[in-house]
């Protein structure tokens, strides 16, 4: 059978490994899996921080632009942060991730390492599921200039200073007026997102098939501010009315020290990221198993 | 200026009025506003229920079908409820609706009646802006064969007995089992709904924009089962596993004594309903105004 | 080392057991636990039901009345909802009672099966923890007359009828105006129950030592609405004003068809329940394993 | 009639006055409300900072020691935040607290500035109903020293870093292990302060008569982590276990940086603050009009 995907690019964990034993386990893990794909009759890179962590060197090592131009399939062996890391970086590619996670399935890396070769070999030729994430993108615009400028696959977040009382921000869609909102903070989340941070703080979850960010305030002073989910399609402006050291993040990377009357603007990016999954696999095994629905117990 | 609506229907509320002098006032609303449309070019007739109760009988008197056939718009005098009753039926006709409402704002009925001619006017001569609401398809599927089939603006809802415990309920989108859930009831609201019974249980906001279904679980069983959003082009089914007396209701019409293993079943309809808003007209306003936010107080 | 306890009455499921396999497996539980009991130098009594259940014939079978005088421990061999109905008819008596569980840990039935005799002994000789439960005592008042009388260990639930919308329940407490809700139910649990439907409607966990009972609205249509904590020594009047079919259900034994204008009141009876634990029992520890805290999982 | 309360310390804003326009206007209610103590025979003296702020020089300007010695009643002109204020202050010394808000009614300031003399003739001459209200004692321990110590009467926070990722904390009562908590943070709240930020996060309202504190976790990674009642004669123990930049603040008194390791500790303090309320006051009344229940709307 013919392979779909001939130049595979290995990732890793982003941060440095805890223990030298776990990095020892990544590192063979990341071998043993490498070895299979050539095997298959890929050709393996790795990305370059993670060739720098395991120290292995019998492979291209290629940062994300070399991924994104040389590769046709990103194989991430991590987390969902690992995934929603690099995906971020390789959206403007266009390249497919496929994710498998080190024993503790995630919301995107649904492949479990023991046995993935029965379940990496049909997707290797070309049969799988296909699942399109939108991307946000999100920028600070401060006395009308643009002082920060990210992409998001989880979420954008405005938070109250630490040590202050809440914000209150100046929502607008579209430019219509909102709400002013007094919170500890407001989460713009993707159906990507949907099932981190902003369940937490009371948000539904979205199907990822749904074209629409969910606005979770943080809790909110007025007990009437609810969720609400908005078209993708949309512009959305959250200012900065008052309050003292407020900040926003974007997929957790932070940015700190936002003035009065900062805009965060965030609308749809052009491009999205494309997950491949197993046959068969569906969204909903992984929300049941994650969130222990049917589990007996209270 | 040229009228954009030469036949226009007139339709009051739905129930008997509570009182003689209620009557009297409903009466003399609708008989100014239809003066009003004569007065603009308009031919007017009243739905049929409408003419009954208020004994106007200078116009002539239609039921949905009539008016479907011969009316180029809808014009509905009361709240949402007399709103989404019509809307319902109108659906298949694709007559477009205004509202307006008789001092409380609805969500959909948001023309107040005090000084309406100013904002009807410019809708009749064709400047106004379009919201189209998708409906609910629900059928009730009882041993292979639908023993009911409604269409719903707002929600279907599936309860339990009101004497008996939890319900169970299998859930299934498109064929894929999503979870077995153990509680009061489940909702399946559609934006129109979810500012409805849906957001006291617990659901999001969804924007009219968002072309999804809001599922909301009732006083869940498992603290997790937290409400979801589903694309509106899938078909969710939920079908009864256990519980007695368990019922369904579609926009509040019921349907009592579901037995196990009866399947309801819902999808979008290939009607919408359309309404009309005066332009500048914003989703966020009446939002903002219903839900009483930035009003101060606590 | 002395006994504590002398006589003990022995109390198996209520229901009659779904299957004759689970009937075998109940009887030879039971009998095993009577033989330890006897080898301990107690006395012992089966609980009439259970006896009629299990065909046990060789020890005394008495009825609540009977255990109240004649026994001073009770041992519950099942799941929580046998504990609440065997403590209601026995709080009158003062009689302390231990749970077993058969498999699955209960809030109030926290002895596993397996290995009881280790946990027993020290009980049946002195060691233990105890733990008062006050009980609700519920009536509901007609044109001035009392048509319904009940204790209640979990909840005393208004409900709206099944197939209709929302009740309005007028609350007060000690004769002071709460406010008029509208919802689809009202919640008034103690601390036992606070863990049962109280918490799948949204509610606070009660610590058994707090002296308080707390209100939860299902559903309600006023977002603020949210659960407060009441003083047990209060008398809370909930008011029917309007609802067709309106519940109430007390510990889940249901009262129906609910007149405008009836009043269920709720006050702290004069009995408590007494529970036993083995020394060492936390609250806290059931609370952690019940709702499947720490164990990871997103 | 005879006096009750002969030495009345007047207390206004704690903060410098927004505006001259304003500051002119609370020096001039301060000084119509002294004029009227004198009036009714009472000795009056002014809070220092009040004093200073207003420039009124004709009455004693006294610290909160010197009020606590010389004073046996204290009058708040201003919002519940300068009532909690002077009221942690005053505690120690047992003087009770009226409170006048000036336009806003509060949760504790319940005498509406407008006709003030018609409201606070009786309760000078001891016609009143008292309101004793908790304090809470929270302390730092950092390798078993205490590094901080504060009274609070709304509430103790912990919170994560503004920048950082959840917290987790480590919850003990009386030394028996709840749980680990993963949260944006932890509030601890008094009856007083349960309808102030706890209740935004999602607590329940507790009355000012419940014995207990409401652990309310901000945004918990684990949904089953819902707010929990707890007696306040025990003591909370809440450890930083990891988190970068964590802080606790204590009714909004801040401190910052919080170490892992360190543990804040509450109990209920041997003092409690004493608030008088005309007779006929009910507590429900306040929270119905600041929750703006039964006001129609949505």
């Amino acid at each position: 059978m013919k392979l779909s995907f001939q130049h595979v690019a290995l990732i890793g964990k982003y941060q440095s490994p805890v223990s030298e034993a776990m990095a020892e386990n990544v590192r063979k893990d990341l071998e043993s899996i490498a070895q299979f794909l050539v095997d298959q009759g890929c050709s393996v890179a790795l990305e370059a921080q993670t060739a720098l962590h395991t120290g292995l060197t019998q492979y291209a090592a290629l940062d994300a632009a070399g991924i994104g131009e040389r590769c046709d399939l990103g194989l991430v062996v991590g987390g969902d942060g690992t995934m929603l890391s690099i995906g971020r970086q390789l959206a403007p590619y266009g390249i497919p991730l496929v994710g498998i996670n080190q024993g503790r399935l995630g919301f995107v890396t649904d492949i479990p390492l023991n046995n993935y070769q029965a379940t990496l070999t049909p997707i290797l030729h070309g049969q799988f599921e296909e699942d399109h994430r939108p991307l946000m993108h999100a920028r600070v615009i401060r006395d009308g200039v643009c002082v920060f400028d990210a992409f998001a696959m989880n979420d954008v977040v405005v938070n109250r200073g630490a040590t202050s009382g809440m914000v209150e921000l100046r929502v607008e869609v579209d430019g219509r007026f909102v709400a002013n909102q007094r919170a500890d903070g407001l989460i713009i989340a993707s159906p990507t997102g949907s099932t981190a941070y902003a369940l937490s703080a009371g948000g539904p979850m979205l199907h990822p098939s749904i074209p629409g960010w969910v606005l979770v305030p943080i809790a909110p002073h007025t007990l009437s501010n609810r969720p609400i989910v908005l078209a993708d399609i949309t512009e959305i402006a959250i200012e900065i009315v008052s309050g003292r050291d407020a900040s926003a993040n974007f997929d957790m990377q932070s940015l700190a020290s936002l003035l009065h009357g900062d805009r965060i603007l965030v609308k749809r990016s052009e491009y999205c990221v494309r997950f491949l999954h197993p046959c068969g696999w569906s969204y909903f095994d992984t929300l049941r198993k994650k969130l222990r629905w049917n589990e007996g117990g209270s």
